[in-house]
C-alpha cells in the first residue's frame, strides 16, 4: 500500500460512518439526491478561524481570498468572520456582491486585469492591488473618466520568495506585481495623481508548511514595506503582508505551527520602522482557512480485478478535483487523505482488515487516479469515498465540462 | 529563446495577419465581440478528413469521439463526416443528441458508468463498450428492465499497450475494459443472455506520432480479436481498433505518416484470421481530428519588464487552455504553437525581429504561463496571440470557472 495524507482533524464517525458535527455524511448525501458532493462545514470553518485569531496578534487583519473557494454560501459566511475579502477578477467581484460583502472591504489582485474590471471595481470602490506602471495609468484614466478617487495599493514584486513554498510569487522575475526598485517612484505617482493611495500587496508564495519560512518572509516583507515607504517619502496605510500559510496534504505534512507564527509577527510589529507606526497590517488567506473544511464524496460504481490489481470506480473524479489526482501544480503524484464514508475511524493505525484498492474516477483517461494503492475498509459498490482537504481549489479549480460529467454538488452544511 | 512546436498545416496570413480560408482572423475577433476566442476551422477539420479517408482503406470506418472537442456545431459538422460518434458519458449522450447525430450511430465507452448513464443509452439504442463484468451484468439487467435487446460490445484490456504513446491504455492492470483472458467467457455469456453482441473495442493508447507503434497495435489488436473469437467460438460482428493518432505539440514533433498506417492496415486486413472475414473494422479518433483545426485567440492587456524578462500578460489563460500551461498530463512543459495575430508569415524561419518574451495568462497564479520565453514581433498592448493546437481537450478540458474569468468564446468558421 501508498501512504496517504493525514486526515484534517475536526471529521468524526457516527456508527462507524464519516460525520461532520455528529451528523453521518450518508445524511447530506441523501439531502444532495446525487453524488458527487463537496460538503463543506460551518463549524470547521468557525473553528479554524477561531484558532487562528487566537494565534495572531489583534492587530492584524485577516483576510479571505475567495478565488480558493467562491462558492456563495461559504464567501457570505467567511465574510462575516474576516477583515477583508480578496478577488482575483470581476467576476468574482459580482459573486462577491451577491454574496453580499461591502466592496469597500474588498482588494482586487491579478496580473492581466482588463479594463472593464478596472472599471467595474474602481467604480465600486474596491482597492486595486496595481501590478505594473501600466495598469496604474490605466486606473487612474478610468478613475478620471468616471469622475472617483481611486483607492489605489502597489502589488511588489518583492526581491525574496517564501522558501519551501508550493508556489514562488516572488523573488526573480515575475509577471506579478511590480519590482521592488520600481515601487517608490510609483507610489509618488499615484499620491501626485490625487488616488486615494492604500499601501502595499506583497505576495511571497503559498503553501508553506514551514514556520520559519513564513517567519523570514513576513519580516521581511515588512522590512521592505518600511524601506519603500522611507525612499517613496510616504507613509503606507495598509500592508498586506501576503499569504503562504499552507495545509497537510501529503504523507509526512505537519501541520503549519501558527502560533509561532503568531508570536514572531507580534515581535516583527514591536520592532517595526517609525514610518510603519500609523500601518493597518493583514494577512490575506484562502487555502488555509478553507481547505480542511471540505470533502468531496463521491460513490463507487464499479470495483473490479485487472491483472491482480482492484480498481475501485467511483462517479467522481479529476473534473471536480484536478488537484487531487495530481494533476495541477503537483510533479510528484501522491495521496490527498481518503477514506470510506461508510466504515471510517477517527486515527486508526490499524491497517488490518485494510483492502489494497486503486481508487479512480469515472473519466476514460488515465489521468483520473484519485487514490493509488490505497487502504480501504473493503470498499464495495454503492459505498462512498471521502476525499479530504477539498475545500479550496476543487470545484472551482477543476474542468467541470469535461467528458460532460456535469458539476458536482456542493452544499455548506 | 525556447523553442516552440509547428505551427499547424493550414493556417495562413493576409497583409500580416494570421487568417483562415484567406479570413483575417480578425475579422472574427470583431465578430465574437470579445476575447479569449477558440475558432475551429470547416476547411481544416474537412481538409483533415479528406487526408485520412484517402490514407485509410476503404472499408475502415472512422469514428469520431467527442471527448476531444464537443462544441455542438463541430459535433454536428463531424457528425456528417465519420462513421459513427463515441460518447464517454451520459452528459455526452444529450449534446450529440442535440448536436443530430442518431443514436444508432453512437458507442459509448467510460470505466465508470452510472446505471441511468446505462439506462438512457440502452434505451437510445446506443452501443454500450462493457468495461467490467459487473457493469456487464447491470447493462443486461437494465435491458430486460426496459424489455430492449442491448447492443453490447466488450471493451477489451488487452496484454499491450501502444508504444511511444502519450497516455497509455492498455497493458498491465488498468481500469479499462476486461482483461483480454477473461474476455472469451463474457462473449458467450452476453450471446447466451440474448444481447445483440457488438464486438470488440481495443484501444491501447493515445497520441503516438510514431506509424511503427501504431501499426504494431493494429496488428496486435486485430491477432488479439481473432484470438479471442476462437475461444469464444463467436464472430465479432465489428472490431474498434481504438485511436491513438497523435499530432505535433512540441518543438521536435513530426507530423504522423498517416499513408504507412493505412498501408499497413490494409495488409493486416488481408492477412485476417478466417473468423473476422465478415467483421467490420474502425478507428476512434479526436485529437487527430480536430486538434490541429482550432486555434486559441487571447488579447495582450498588459507588458511590464521584471528584472530584465519582458513578460507578456494575455486575457487568457490556464482556465481555458490548461494542457498549453503545461499542467495536464505533461511531465515536463514546454510551449505549444503560437504566434502574434497581428504580425503573422507562415513557415518564416527568420528570427531577426523577434522579442524574447514570457506569455502568461490573467489568473493569479503562477503555474499560469502559455509561452516560456517565445519569439515574437514586438506583442504589444491590444494586439492578440494566437496558441495553435487548440481543437481538442481546450475549451471542456479547463477549468472554465477558475478565478471567476468565465467561460470563452467558441466559433466554427
Amino acid at each position: 500500500m501508498k501512504p496517504m495524507g493525514p486526515i484534517p482533524p475536526g471529521f468524526g464517525a457516527v456508527n462507524g460512518i464519516l460525520a461532520i458535527d455528529d451528523v453521518p455524511v450518508t445524511h447530506w448525501i441523501a439531502e444532495a439526491v446525487r453524488t458527487p458532493l463537496f460538503l463543506y462545514s460551518v463549524s470547521l470553518l468557525r473553528q479554524r478561524m477561531a484558532d487562528l485569531r487566537a494565534a495572531m496578534p489583534d492587530w492584524l487583519g485577516i483576510h479571505y481570498a475567495m478565488k480558493a473557494n467562491p462558492f456563495a454560501p461559504v464567501v457570505t459566511l467567511m465574510n462575516g468572520l474576516v477583515d477583508g475579502i480578496d478577488i482575483a477578477s470581476a467576476g468574482e467581484l459580482a459573486m462577491a456582491q451577491a454574496a453580499g460583502v461591502d466592496p469597500v472591504r474588498i482588494s482586487f489582485a491579478g496580473p492581466g486585469k482588463r479594463d472593464d474590471e478596472l472599471r467595474a471595481a474602481i467604480a465600486a470602490g474596491v482597492t486595486i492591488n496595481l501590478e505594473s506602471a501600466g495598469e496604474a495609468d490605466r486606473a487612474l484614466a478610468i478613475a478620471v473618466d468616471l469622475s472617483v478617487i481611486p483607492r489605489l495599493a502597489v502589488r511588489v514584486n518583492p526581491p525574496f520568495d517564501l522558501k519551501g513554498s508550493g508556489m514562488k510569487m516572488g523573488g526573480g522575475a515575475k509577471q506579478f506585481g511590480v519590482d521592488h526598485d520600481q515601487v517608490p517612484g510609483l507610489v509618488r505617482h499615484l499620491v501626485a495623481s490625487g488616488a486615494d493611495y492604500r499601501g502595499f500587496h506583497i505576495f511571497a508564495g503559498s503553501q508553506s508548511l514551514s514556520a520559519e519560512a513564513l517567519i523570514e518572509a513576513q519580516g521581511a516583507a515588512m522590512a521592505l514595506a518600511a524601506a519603500l515607504s522611507e525612499q517613496a517619502g510616504i507613509a503606507p496605510p495598509k500592508v498586506n503582508l501576503g499569504g503562504g500559510f499552507g495545509i497537510a496534504y501529503f504523507p509526512g505534512d505537519v501541520a503549519l505551527d501558527i502560533k509561532a507564527v503568531g508570536a514572531a509577527l507580534e515581535g516583527h510589529y514591536q520592532g517595526r520602522a517609525a514610518i510603519l507606526k500609523d500601518t493597518a497590517f493583514c494577512i490575506e488567506l484562502g487555502r488555509y482557512l478553507v481547505g480542511e473544511a471540505g470533502v468531496y464524496i463521491t460513490r463507487i460504481v464499479d470495483r473490479k480485478v485487472s491483472r491482480g490489481e482492484t480498481f475501485v470506480v467511483t462517479d467522481g473524479g479529476l473534473h471536480h478535483q484536478l488537484a487531487a489526482s495530481g494533476n495541477f501544480g503537483t510533479v510528484i503524484r501522491r495521496n490527498y487523505p481518503q477514506g470510506l464514508v461508510e466504515r471510517f475511524a477517527v486515527g486508526d493505525s490499524d491497517s488490518s482488515g485494510l483492502e489494497q484498492v486503486t481508487v479512480v474516477g469515472c473519466l476514460c483517461t488515465p489521468l483520473d487516479l484519485l487514490g493509488d494503492k490505497v487502504g480501504l475498509p473493503a470498499p464495495s459498490i454503492g459505498d462512498h469515498i471521502a476525499i479530504f482537504c477539498a475545500g479550496a481549489y476543487g470545484a472551482s479549480a477543476s474542468p467541470g465540462r469535461f467528458l460532460g460529467q456535469g458539476e458536482a454538488v456542493e452544499m455548506l452544511v
